[in-house]
């Protein structure tokens, strides 16, 4: 018996039934016969694919409005990391419960995360049922970032990784993790078929010290010592000289953009345009929390598409982030998923179309991106297993009310 | 007998009981015991001003995502004015109305507008209980924006003014009036005490063209015909030099920051700073739903900040985009309101905080400029008169259906 159809949803501007077997998207035709274990009404809402936030700290949704209006070195070292310094497994499993609940109900099927607690983490987005990529976080100067630590994580976790929730090797960035430790990053990275999440040139301080330190641009070092390859996410990468664009396109790396993020810390504009024009997978993330401060990934495609407006005129075209959104963020992970085609992993939205912001509806792509509000999307299908319907998730009540006795700062 | 009495809503980080006498707010206390037509449970919900949204072009939300990934003239010239050409009066109303719904679903309670069929925009507005400024819109080539048909709109339409809804002048901009006209226009508006709604210096092309025409920067112009003054609403107001700014301060004219249309048509970035340095009054405005896409005064007061801190690093401040959105907006039309205290106007919101996005609750400002989705409005009242409880105002589903009718492009 297959699991779901979707009866009468929009689809391409016209309408479909959506027939979901073995958490694949089976059928999608006029009208479809099957025996299924659950019928939606798609008659009033439109099916798209669910979001893939590739990069993001989960459980620093508990630092949301903490410290505003600084620059990322000062709220880092004065504000976020003292506070952090705090957290036990128990503040990061509610954290990304809060964090995973959020991102449900903005349509997120993904995320990918860097922080501590994996075991916690991993737990907090298997009970929400979302899927997510656990970085195992590499940071010299941590209790918890020791090259030690990552190899005992990885051996007491491996084995808990399901289909939706797996580890990732998380090195930080190159001004908190030294060339050696970075080689064994990548190297331990490839022997255990893992990917590898990096912040890679936020800030051109950053880079002036990799100059400083190294001789070199961070893209030219991390080549050099062979860091880099298609199984690596780059966050950020706004300073990006015309070589080292045509380097990461040459390793076939991801980059993830991270636009409000970005604009909030003052950091600056990655080069959408240039990585496009150089054939780069760009996918699309919220960072955390703490620097956006929410992770609606509805939102951040607006504000991703209007910076680049800004400061590059038209290039950037309404389907641009709406693909780094969805398909391109799958595909960093090697799913086959992020589009809604017969054969891809039933990891679809279906949105609710009857709405003032939806309005006279001249296009649904347009009016996805640059009008309407997260909470137009009622539906969340992650694997074939409906986590949200009617917006109502299971135990989001008893969250609230957790989170409100035990963070009530 | 008092109209409403709000309970237990949180205000300054404590509770408070609000009463509403004569559409004024009469009285704050932590307990309020009155005999009154309307009582308002506040227990889960924060009260805060509602939004002053101080540039806008209502009916242009019929053009939502009609025309996408264009700079400003072009996507004026071959897609927006052609379209415009059909409006009837009807189109206007109904384009109004589906405005003026949004915005009170998102926490507006005034609108400053500047379009057509003026008569239309007044009942819908009038219909829906929000305050507006219905601009009467001067362009030299335009049927309907000639001073002759100005005048006779005026004598029309001024006994039709309510305490809510009244007439301003709008003469469009340097490159669509002549000098005569922006002259006549100034002296008309003060002989009838109108404020003045005009569109400054929105791109860089715009300055180029004045400084051509009549050897001086726009501001400079202005200044020199005798066009600014206390009562002008300067829109967009990029590309101004020093000089300008001194002059804008000197004369007392508000500003209004639009910078989601600034960003979405490549304009450029207002100098939010310099212009807080002088002390001029900086509102906040959405611009029209065809450049935005939408009307939601948060979402605007995010995307504003972020451009000044992407631009600026962190002068701006969460209290200073609020302040734009409120009460300048208040202050530049010469209202007692946009403040929550006794005395002021009556025209305030009931926010929802018992939702995901609001935890863990650090501080409500925060959280409400950066966090939060415009869905977390609950209540909205203007000048004393409850137009949305529960997120529902009367007639949306009817206005649905009326435009799925009658706009399905």
């Amino acid at each position: 018996m297959s699991e779901i159809l979707v009866r009468g949803a929009t689809f391409n501007q016209k309408r479909a039934d959506i027939l979901v077997t073995d958490g694949k998207i089976s059928k999608i035709a006029a009208r479809i016969s099957a025996r299924v274990k659950k019928t939606i009404d798609g008659r009033t809402k439109a099916i798209l694919p669910g979001f893939y936030n590739l990069h993001t700290h989960a459980a620093m949704t508990l630092l949301r409005g903490r410290a505003e209006d600084m620059e990322l070195q000062e709220w880092l070292t004065k504000k976020i990391w003292p506070q952090e310094a705090k957290f036990t497994a128990d503040d990061i499993y509610w954290g990304t419960k809060l964090a995973t609940m959020e991102m449900v109900k903005s349509g997120t099927v993904f995320f990918n995360d860097m922080y501590w607690h994996q075991e916690a983490a991993m737990q907090a987005a298997q009970e929400t049922g979302i899927r997510a990529l656990i970085g195992l976080t590499l940071i010299d100067s941590h209790p918890f970032g020791q090259k030690e630590q990552v190899m005992a994580n990885w051996a007491k976790l491996k084995n808990k990784q399901t289909d939706k929730v797996k580890l990732a090797l998380a090195p930080h960035a190159l001004y908190t993790v030294s060339s050696e430790n970075l080689k064994w990053a990548a190297d331990f990275a490839r022997r255990h078929k893992l990917l590898v999440h990096f912040h890679l040139s936020e800030t051109q301080a950053e880079v002036a010290a990799c100059q400083k330190r190294y001789k070199l641009r961070p893209v030219e070092f991390l080549d050099k010592i062979g860091f880099l390859g298609p199984d690596v996410i780059l966050a950020h990468s706004i300073w990006l000289s015309k070589k080292e664009i045509k380097i990461i396109a040459k390793r076939g790396c991801s980059i993830c953009y991270n636009p409000t993020s970005n604009m909030k810390l003052s950091s600056g504009v990655m080069p959408f345009t240039q990585l496009k024009e150089n054939k780069i997978n760009i996918c699309l993330g919220t960072d955390s929390a703490s620097s956006n401060n929410n992770l609606d990934m509805i939102e951040e495609m607006k504000i991703g598409a209007l910076l680049q407006k800004l400061n590059n005129g038209q290039k950037i075209k309404t389907k641009d982030i709406f693909a780094a959104a969805t398909k391109n963020g799958a595909s960093s992970l090697g799913l086959k998923s992020g589009i809604i085609k017969e054969g891809q992993a039933a990891d679809f939205i279906l949105v609710n179309t009857k709405r003032l912001d939806f309005l006279p509806g001249f296009n649904l792509l347009n009016d996805l991106v640059y009008s309407v509000s997260s909470e137009c999307v009622d539906t969340v299908v992650v694997g074939g297993q409906p986590i949200m319907q009617d917006r109502k998730i299971a135990g989001e009540n008893e969250l609230i009310k957790q989170i409100n006795i035990r963070y009530n700062w």
